[in-house]
């Protein structure tokens, strides 16, 4: 992340190429954004996203039906001639062998399509979770001149909460089903809805759901303009899907009149600002410690546990800043 | 997290209280190392756990039934004389009022029992997840002289991922469920699990789940001396859940046995030292950012947009940095 290289010649043709809405460009360039390397770095600094591109989250827990309603938004979304962008995790890993990708058969009525461009992002560690770099393929798709952008993913984790934040309106799938653990992922996905819905409809229970979250959701005193909708839908049989599409327009809408678009835009900046000073302080200090052989010994002291996790940190960083504070006596008057 | 303060005299009678089996000492402790300020570092800095406590983390998708494998487990563990800890996520919310907890009923029966400590952690924003706290309290359990720490937790996500790799044995739990979200999580779950607990054993597909995990885990190479079980479980009505605590005992003495478990608590050290350096780190950093009006201008100008987050950093990085380098040519012949 040395900040003075410069973007690549070969990369530049690619962003070039993007702009002027070559699908296999955009390809490329997330591919290099999801190796989150210097190269990925340079294309993010260069590209500036519109931020034109409405982004919408579809979360909610495993089973949810969350694939299916993004297959038929996306279909809703082609009849009004947008653009659209997903994004969602691909169950890659040395054990699956690809059989787990069955299920994504399901979008294939829109693979051939060139206004919609599918990337399925690698979860590597991370148990079916969305990659930090998913911001910056939000941006690419955005610079490429998307309309829509769905973001999908499980509503559990950090990582997934993160990924919320980033995205204009949150869309919340509900299936009825017991457990406490689904129980307590609904009071935390309850904080960040900006529509319910709630899926499998036809199922028993979905009535007394819709009930009970429009119930909780009187509880809550959202001190903004937009009233949370709670939808009943079957996406299997297409069935208020419409009505779903027809709320996240509104919601995009009611977020640009209001002034909560510019800020959230404000708050993604702010959130991708400290991400990038972070990595780059992490690496900065990474650095400093293999190259300083004291430093390093405090380091291999502390694996044999002959130097406490916190005492090895506590003398690296008192090192280091000592250094500083000496330093900043020296050039401040 | 001034490393020259000290801890308080309150705090460290609460550490001795602690070490003598006050299980009121440890709650106290546990709820100041969950506020994760400086004196909950001056706790977690001061006590050494022994490490003889066997960490235990059960996860695995919402609705798998972890909470009632967990109450039947530590069951078995009080008829062995265990002294058990148990840490699981609780959902509370603004929202959910309390009213979420009824399934923690369940674990009643040892809430009275001085054996076992039940601490559920807040999840605040984490949707479902547990804090990244958790870790200082599986450290304080085992400091207090538990022998056998239960962790619960959904397994989705990085915060989730964690966890696991900070336990010594992972226990899987599915059940027959459709949907390729829980495909992916299968996936995921292959990677770290130790011992596979195929719940709710009753219902139709169990068999043909532990059918289709055993030839998985047979396209594993996984170059350690433990074969991965794969077990039928019943937790609500208490069957086959003898040999899953069984099979717990069995991982844990072939870990100590082979070294591996040596080798993963070197690995556990080393994930606190980053975390504790890298907290250290930012903390410093934003720091000099806020006590440098200079570097706050940049702040402000990338939150009004007038400059992109990457310059931002940019700027506020070589502006650090420059004076690290310059000062490092000073202090060092």
């Amino acid at each position: 992340m040395a900040t003075g290289r410069q973007l690549s010649t070969e990369t530049a043709k690619l962003i070039d190429d993007m702009l002027q809405g070559n699908a296999r460009a955009l390809a490329k360039l997330i591919t290099i954004v999801e190796e989150d390397d210097e190269e990925g770095y340079q294309v993010l600094r260069h590209i500036s996203p519109s931020g034109k591109a409405h982004r919408v989250g579809v979360t909610g827990p495993p089973g949810a039906g969350k694939s299916t309603l993004v297959n038929r938004l996306t279909s809703f979304a082609r009849q009004d001639g947008l653009r659209v962008g997903i994004i969602c995790a691909d169950p890659s890993s040395p054990f699956s062998r690809g059989a787990v990708l069955g299920d994504r058969v399901r979008m294939k009525q829109h693979y051939t399509d060139e206004g919609v461009h599918i990337r399925s992002m690698s979860t590597r560690g991370s148990l079916g979770g969305l990659p930090s770099t998913v911001h910056g393929v939000i941006k690419l798709m955005d610079a490429s001149g998307k309309d829509l952008i769905l973001v999908e993913t499980v509503g559990v984790g950090q990582m997934e909460l993160d990924v919320m934040e980033n995205v204009d309106t949150v869309v919340v799938t509900l299936v009825p089903e017991a457990g406490d653990d689904v129980q307590a992922m609904k009071a935390g996905l309850m904080e960040i809805a900006d529509i319910f819905a709630v899926n499998k409809a036809d199922r028993s229970g979905a009535g007394s759901l819709v009930v009970e979250i429009q119930s909780m959701l009187n509880l809550v005193d959202r001190d903004n303009c937009w009233t949370i909708p709670v939808l009943a839908t079957q996406a299997e049989n297409n069935i208020g899907v419409g009505e779903l599409y027809e709320q996240i327009c509104h919601h995009r809408k009611t977020c640009v009149d209001s002034g909560i678009l510019a800020e959230r835009r404000a708050r993604q900046r702010r959130s991708e600002f400290t991400a990038v000073l972070e990595k780059m302080v992490i690496q900065e200090f990474t650095k400093a410690i293999s190259s300083d052989p004291r430093l390093s010994r405090y380091v291999s002291r502390m694996s044999e546990g002959k130097l406490s996790p916190y005492e090895a940190a506590e003398k690296i960083f008192s090192t280091l800043s000592q250094r500083e504070s000496r330093n900043q006596e020296l050039t401040q008057p």
